[in-house]
């Protein structure tokens, strides 16, 4: 049997689906081609037919991820579709321009969801994943089929609808447990029982797809690599919908650190861990609690003084796992206030951005403001930088100067300067309850776009007192939160915004606007043509 | 066999050694009021030994909270200890008060361990332990005992020590995966091995206590109940050492979703567990991710068109937990401007804090206050206003008055007013790389306590522009962090501080002088009469 997993990465995909997490086309990019970097098998990159947005980003990342790089292979491109005609249509051609497309369809196969969300009949269930499949195949020669809530399926018509479509052409069969109910013990069998059951399986590579609703998505995946599934669905940082998905970084390296338990490898290089996982974490404004496994600020920290007494006697009595393994570097000094733009330009190509003459100029631009007024430029500021100068949407209105007076002892004031799509000035001064409020109020005041407030967070990114602040907003296009059944126009959608600077209102206002921008291209304002 | 599992909760110890968790003696006295509340069966309040503080704290603990209530029986009160009889005897000081005292103490008994850490040879191991645990035995009849690094350990030796300590008086085994590194089926193999192979075993609860470094403390912890385990040694939201603990909340509402797979129960009061979270993360400024299983904030939400359909058509189609039964609640308004104090006070009981008058009166004095900026006060808001008037340390400093201005513009540039320790008023101002850093630069300037600014985070409580924002800082007592065999004075420590303020600058500069307050009283500054 094989003995190397596959690393199936839906961040883009499930992951985007996290409330607020929507990305820009260009972070969309960037994300894959670190993806791409780290070494996954399938980058599952969107659901093409959600939006002609979607398809888009899907089919640049086709064009431009799935392309053999330096006489390397390429990632498998992947994009979902509901089991119709048109989904698949939709998918094929965002996916179609990459080297090693893949379509991945799916239909709900457990009682509930068969008779309440698709209201059909087992067996016409059977019939239409089938024709779906079997179209899907006449395009393209790698199809992923999903029996949709598996976890709840009747094990039987999981083998028989299973049997079916391998029979139509299907080549990898992922077996989900979308609302994360099974157990290890559970899933295992699940898993166990398919390998056994389905006819032809032994052609198909078996896939596992879990969510961590109890806290088990991890524990799961690997219960189902043990009874023989042979490819992973992961995300980075475990986002997704609800409690999320089964994290990349913790499924590789369980697989690593206890290679001789499951004698299985990946195609992971684990150095490249944090740097994605900082990433996805900025773009999506996802944060990651100090906890985490693998990738969490205190994974590698040790604080009791009985654990730091055995470090130092011998570094294994409390450590399973190198920190460099993962990619944790001590934040180090890089540059300072005299470094010339090639040092720069070198060390943002370590950090692994491949940047044009351009953009190199915009950043170093920042970065000699940055160097005035802090002392040691580290890697993360330097990628805080790059996060918010670079993958920015089309700047809509453009924040041209800022100035408040807040405190204790008085009412809360700011005055912005933005410039508009027009070209346009507009300078507007308000009060509110605190400078964050205030400048929001009178960008507000200025750019008339509804919206909502859902969340704000600030962190700082290195330590010390004068850190660059990074802020994450996110903001829905409406008063008024509302369950619908589609993703349309009249649903509210959320918008996400990053901004990062010394001055915590400067980096909340920039942030605020670019969420804005973000709505204001969504919902069709008039973009300017420059 | 007895079908209910005892919920063993180790937040105010294993969760408390989270690098810069360090509680407040009333935080912690709060927070296990909280958990006795949600029903654990018992509380390791701390590690008696650690300092003369620590003992206190456990001591308070066991006083207030190990006591009979309303005719119930108390949480059992447990303090840890080394193998020595100093360790002992302060933990016994400590949780003697109590109705229901627990003594744990520990040695480790993996290879490494044994021979790095502890330099000693097994047999030594086992007869320190079995003296230490017939020591214990003789001060108290509730013994439990820990081979720590059990997931290491030969399980022959194991059985062989575990056997001993049993004979000595131990009462409750506790197995410890120490670094993180079993598999769930490994340590299922490892408890079946111990309830076979311990004699007297049949008298004793085996617990679990497991790590997270791979992400499998909760399949690992209810893999040993699998197999026999009764006891389960968690924390809220997974805090502690690294990458943490098993979840509480993880593991219960596994076991209560999951009832018909595992068949057991626990003593917990499930809709306590969303309160408890989020105490424990502002006392502690450790943020809960919003991708965390139960607790976190997207746990219970989604995003997809797909997903929303089937909701609307069938709950279960993707909820396999209604959220009320966590204890989330649509955060609803309570209170507005026109709100009176016995409103408030009625409102503050059910939200589960027992207030005494005076403090009621501090609470509605803020409560009135932010009424006026913010329309509608809500839950989170309450809890919020809570912890940031009631729960701060001994205030050697206080924040009088604040004024700021900054933007892009000039230099940022903060006045502070701080009233000292000697009643005597202090003014300065300072400008600094943004707001913040200029207010604590000019708190610096006057308080003349040196540290350095480790973590700082902000976040909006509610949705809303005008939203309470809430600021956890982290700060160092010394320049350097340093890896240092003993947790003495010498070696620094770190200090969370908590603001909440419609204002961020002013939530930033209170979080920052809770923190220097903190310092202070740990580096025995002089605390006023007063």
């Amino acid at each position: 049997m094989n003995q190397t997993v596959r690393i199936f990465d839906t961040t883009l995909r499930d992951g985007e689906q996290s409330p607020g997490a929507t990305l820009t086309s260009a972070e969309k990019l960037e994300v894959a081609r670190s993806l791409a970097r780290l070494g996954v098998d399938v980058i599952e990159a969107g659901f093409p037919a959600a939006s002609p947005d979607d398809l888009e980003a899907v089919r640049r990342i086709a064009m431009e991820i799935g392309q053999p790089h330096n006489g390397k292979q390429p990632p498998i491109i992947c994009g979902l579709a509901r089991a119709t005609r048109n989904d698949i249509e939709k998918a094929w051609q965002a996916v179609s321009p990459a080297a090693r497309p893949r379509i991945h369809t799916f239909i709900a196969t457990s009682p509930i969801h068969m008779q309440y969300k698709l209201q059909m009949e087992p067996e016409k269930v059977v019939k239409k994943a089938t024709e779906m499949v079997a179209f899907a195949r006449s395009l393209c020669e790698d199809i992923e089929f999903s029996p949709e809530d598996a976890g709840r399926s009747e094990p039987e018509f999981l083998y028989h609808i299973l049997s079916e479509v391998v029979a139509a052409g299907a080549t990898t069969l992922n077996i989900p447990d979308t609302v994360g109910y099974q157990t290890p013990d559970e899933f295992g069998d699940l898993i166990r029982g398919i390998m056994k059951n389905v006819k032809g399986i032994e052609n198909c590579i078996v896939s596992v797809h879990c969510h961590n609703d109890l806290g088990l998505a991890t524990a799961n995946a690997l219960a189902g690599i043990r009874a023989g599934a042979r490819q992973a669905e992961v995300t980075v940082n475990g986002i997704g919908e609800r409690a999320g998905n089964t994290s990349l970084e913790e499924v590789v390296m369980a697989l690593h650190t206890r290679h001789p338990v499951y004698g299985l490898d990946t195609n992971i290089d684990t150095t490249q861990i944090m740097h994605v996982s900082k990433q996805v974490s900025n773009y999506t404004g996802i944060l990651v609690q100090p906890n985490k496994a693998i990738v969490g600020a205190n994974a590698f920290a040790h604080e009791a003084g009985i654990h730091q007494d055995g470090m130092l006697k011998h570094q294994q009595t409390y450590e399973i796992m190198r920190p460099e393994t993962v990619g944790v570097k001590q934040s180090r000094l890089v540059l300072g206030k005299h470094s010339g733009r090639h040092a720069l330009k070198v060390r943002l190509a370590e950090l692994g951005y491949e940047l044009n003459e351009e953009e190199v100029v915009q950043i170093f631009k920042r970065f000699k403001v940055l160097a005035d007024k802090k002392k040691e430029i580290l890697d993360a500021d330097l990628e805080a930088l790059i996060s918010d100068e670079l993958y920015q949407p089309v700047e809509i209105y453009q924040l041209d100067g800022l100035q408040v007076a807040c405190g204790t002892m008085g009412m809360p004031t700011a005055t912005v300067r933005l410039i508009g799509p027009d070209e346009k000035v507009y300078i507007h001064a308000a009060i509110g309850t605190g400078p964050v409020d205030a400048a929001y109020n009178a960008m507000d005041e200025i750019i008339q776009a509804p919206n909502k407030l859902i969340e704000f967070s600030i962190h700082a990114i290195t330590e010390g007192i004068d850190a660059l602040g990074e802020v994450t907003v996110r903001i829905s296009d409406s008063q008024q939160q509302r369950l619908t059944a589609q993703r349309d126009a009249a649903q509210p959608r959320t918008f996400g915004g990053y901004g990062a600077d010394t001055d915590i209102v400067v980096a909340s206002a920039k942030a605020y606007l670019s969420a804005i921008n973000k709505l204001l291209v969504a919902t069709g304002a008039e973009i300017p043509s420059a």
